[in-house]
C-alpha cells in the first residue's frame, strides 16, 4: 500500500505535521506522558519519543513532573509546553486605548500594558504611540530572556491581512491605513514580524482557547465597544470567509428606529447596542459617564454602581441594550446554530445586568427549539480578549510548524515565511 | 518514522480513505488516467492502480476512453465513474408538490417525477403519496438494472436527522412529524435506507456540485418558496451548526412593517420576500396567480409574462421583493463573507427581474468593499435543487466509503451503517 512507498518529501512533511500535532495536543490537554501522547494521537510510542525529543531540543517542550498512575505500573515522566522561552505579542488598538499582551507557549501572560490613546485623532501620532508600546514590550521581554517571535495587531474594521492594511474602520475614521508598514518603519530592523487582524476575530480565538477544552468548538464571540463585531468559530477554527471579512455583524439593519450610524447607513445593530447607545440612553450629555476623555473602565464601573443601587434610568438603558442584543444574537443563532455565544467587551463588564433579558429575547426569536441548545456566556477576559487572541495568533506559526524554530540552547531564532 | 510502523488497522483505514479520495476526485474532475490521478493525489502510481482496480471490481468505476496526450508518450487509458449501476434517490416535499429525482454516481439524472400534493392538509395522506412515489421510483430503477442505494427526503423546517423527525415546519403545519418511520412503515422491508434533511441545506449541496468545479467553495444558497431558507457551504462543506440547524434565515427580523409570520412572530424576512409576499403585492385576492390549487410553475410563468409586457403592478412587486432580498442577502454577506450567493426556488425562476435591484441594495449595505467580491448568481436548477441535493446526499456513503459497496458483478448490495 501507499504507506510503504512514501517518498522522502512526504516523510519530512509528515514529521513536521506530527511535531505540530504533539505541540497542539500539549496545548489543548496540558502535561502528558509520551505513552498518553502516543495513545491520543494514534502514533507508535517510539515515534512520539523521537518527536518529543526534537521539541525538547528546540526548547518548545520540557520534561515535567513524574506522574504515578496508581498502585501498578511504573511512574511516567510527563512532558509539557516550555514557558518563558518565547512568546507572541498581541496589541489591540481600540478607539480610546491600546493594550499589549505577551503570552508564552503555555498561554501564561508575561506582560500586560495599556496606554490611553485617541485613535480617531491622528493616525500618524497613533502609530508612533503603538510602535513605542511594541518596542518597550519587546525590550522588556528580551531583558527577561524571552524572545518575541511575532506581533499581531488587532484593530476594528475590514482588514487586508496579506497587505497589512486596514481598509476601512468607521469608528476610527480610518481608510486604507497601512498599519504594518507604518509600524515597521518606526521599529528597529531586527524587530519581530508584524501582522494585523480584526479585533473581534482575534478575540474569538482567545475565547475559544478558554471554552474549547470543555468541548465548545462552535461559537460566536460578540465584542461591544463603540463598534460591535463578531468572530465565528466553527469546528474549532476561526471562520474567515472568502476574503477574511466574515463576522461583520455590527451593521445588520435591525433597528426599526433607523438611527444614523458612523458607517453612513441607518439602523445598524451597533446603533442599537454599541457603547454610544448605552451611554446615550443611560445619561444626559453632560454626565461624566459620557465624557470620552475619562477612562472607559471607570465609566463602566460607575454605570455598574448606578445599576446596583437601582437607578431607574440606568436599568432601563441596560434593558434596552439587552433587548437589542437578544434580537441580533437570535438572528445569528438562526444563521449559524452555534453551541455558545460569548459576550465580550463592555457586554462582558455589564453581563450580569444584560443576560436575563437577552436570554429571554433570544429564546423568543430563535426558530430551533431551545435556541438549538445554544449557551449564552459572558467572557471572563473582559477587554483583554482581542490582545490575547492577537498574541495567540502571533504564536500560531510555532504550533503549526515547530520545525521552523531552530534552537541552539541559549539562542533561539525563528524563521518565518516572509 | 511513524509511517513505517503503521499497524494493520491504520493500513486498512488508509486504504478506505484512499478509495474515497479516488472516487471523489473522479467526481470533481471527470475522467482521468491512473497517472493523472496519482499526480493529483500525491500517491504512487502503483497504489492508484490497485485502488482503481478495486473500484472497477465494485462496479463504481470503469475504463473510459483512451487519451492521447500529444505527439510523444504512449496513450493513456482514462478511468471514469460508472453510471447507471446504482443511484441515490432524492425526494423533495414542498407545500404543494413532491418531486423524486434519481442521480447516478456520475450525477446523471435517471428519473425525475413530480406529483401535486397539499402538504398542509393531512400528513398521513401526504406520507401515503410520498411512499408511493418512492416505491414507484425504486421499482422503475430496478427494472432498468439500477439499484437505489439510499433515499433522502428533503423538507422545510427544523429536522432531527438522527431521529428522522421533522421537529417543526411552520408552513407545513408540522410538529414532530416522524417522516422516516412513517415512510418506512409504508414501504417494503427490502426498501433502501431512508433519511430526512432540510430542503435548503440539501439544495446547497446540489448548487455546490455545479459551481464547486469552477472554484466556488464558500457560498450561500437561498431558496424561496412559501418559506425562505438557506444552506451555507464553507470550505466546500455544508455548514450544519452544532445541532444541524444552521441556515435558518427565513425568520431574521428585518421587516420594519412587522407583518405577521406563520411562525407566530412578526417582521420575519420571509414575510418580506417569500412567495406569499410576492403574490400579495402582485395581484388581488381573486387573481388566478394567487390560486393555491393551480400549479405554482404555471402561476410563476404568468407573472413572468406580466413582467415582460411591463405590467406596472407586477414590476413594482418584483422590485419590492428584490429590495427585501438585497437587505437580507447583504446581512448574510456581512456575517459569512461568501464567494457567491445563489438564488434558488422562485427567486431563480424570476431571477432576471430581481437581480439588478438586489445587487444594488447588496452593494449599498455590505461593509466590505465590493461586497467582499461576492457574486450574485441565479440557480440553473430552479425547483430541482433540493431533490437533486437529496439524491447526492443519499450517494454520499459510497463516495466516503466505497469499500462498503460489495459488488459481485451483477448483484450489487450496499452495507450502510445502521
Amino acid at each position: 500500500m501507499a504507506v510503504d512507498n512514501l517518498d522522502v518529501a512526504s516523510r519530512a512533511s509528515i514529521r513536521r505535521t506530527n511535531l505540530g500535532l504533539v505541540l497542539r495536543r500539549l496545548r489543548s490537554r496540558g502535561a502528558r506522558s509520551r505513552t498518553q501522547l502516543a495513545e491520543d494521537l494514534g502514533l507508535p510510542k517510539a515515534t512520539v519519543s523521537t518527536l518529543v525529543n526534537e521539541l525538547v531540543e528546540r526548547n518548545l517542550v520540557r520534561e515535567g513532573e513524574v506522574q504515578r498512575g496508581g498502585s501498578v505500573g511504573r511512574p511516567r515522566q510527563a512532558v509539557e509546553l516550555h514557558g518563558r522561552t518565547l512568546c507572541g505579542l498581541g496589541v489591540e488598538i481600540s478607539v480610546d486605548y491600546a493594550r499589549a499582551i505577551a503570552l508564552d507557549l503555555r498561554g501564561e501572560t508575561l506582560l500586560d500594558q495599556r496606554i490611553t490613546i485617541n485613535a480617531q485623532r491622528d493616525s500618524e501620532v497613533l502609530l508612533d504611540a503603538v510602535a513605542a508600546l511594541i518596542a518597550r514590550a519587546v525590550e522588556s521581554m528580551r531583558e527577561q530572556g524571552v524572545e518575541v517571535i511575532g506581533v499581531t495587531v488587532a484593530t476594528p474594521g475590514e482588514i487586508d491581512r496579506d497587505a497589512g492594511v486596514v481598509l476601512f474602520a468607521a469608528n476610527m475614521n480610518w481608510s486604507r491605513l497601512p498599519v504594518v508598514a507604518g509600524l515597521r518603519a518606526r521599529l528597529a530592523a531586527d524587530a519581530p514580524p508584524i501582522a494585523v487582524g480584526n479585533d473581534a476575530r482575534l478575540g474569538a480565538i482567545a475565547e475559544h482557547a478558554i471554552v474549547g477544552p470543555v468541548g465548545i468548538n462552535d461559537l460566536i464571540y460578540i465584542t461591544g465597544e463603540v463598534g460591535v463585531g463578531a468572530g465565528i468559530i466553527t469546528d474549532g477554527r476561526l471562520m474567515l470567509g472568502a476574503t477574511g471579512f466574515a463576522g461583520e455583524v455590527g451593521h445588520m439593519p435591525l433597528d426599526p428606529e433607523r438611527q444614523p450610524c458612523a458607517c453612513g447607513r441607518r439602523g445598524c445593530w451597533e446603533t442599537m447596542v454599541g457603547l454610544s447607545a448605552l451611554l446615550r440612553h443611560a445619561a444626559d450629555a453632560g454626565d461624566p459617564v459620557r465624557d470620552p476623555d475619562r477612562d472607559l473602565e471607570i465609566r463602566l464601573a460607575e454605570i455598574r454602581t448606578r445599576a446596583a443601587v437601582g437607578d431607574k434610568r440606568t436599568l432601563a438603558a441596560l434593558d434596552r441594550i439587552a433587548h437589542g442584543l437578544g434580537l441580533g444574537i437570535g438572528l445569528l443563532i438562526d444563521v449559524l446554530n452555534p453551541q455558545a455565544v460569548v459576550l465580550g467587551g463592555y457586554f462582558a463588564i455589564l453581563g450580569d445586568h444584560l443576560l436575563a433579558t437577552t436570554r429571554r429575547v433570544v429564546d423568543e426569536h430563535v426558530m430551533a427549539p431551545h435556541a438549538g441548545g445554544c449557551q449564552l456566556l459572558v467572557s471572563t477576559l473582559g477587554f483583554t480578549s482581542a490582545a490575547r487572541g492577537a498574541a495567540q495568533d502571533a504564536l500560531e506559526p510555532v504550533f503549526h510548524d515547530p520545525g521552523s524554530v531552530s534552537a541552539p540552547a541559549d539562542q533561539l531564532s525563528v524563521m518565518r515565511k516572509s
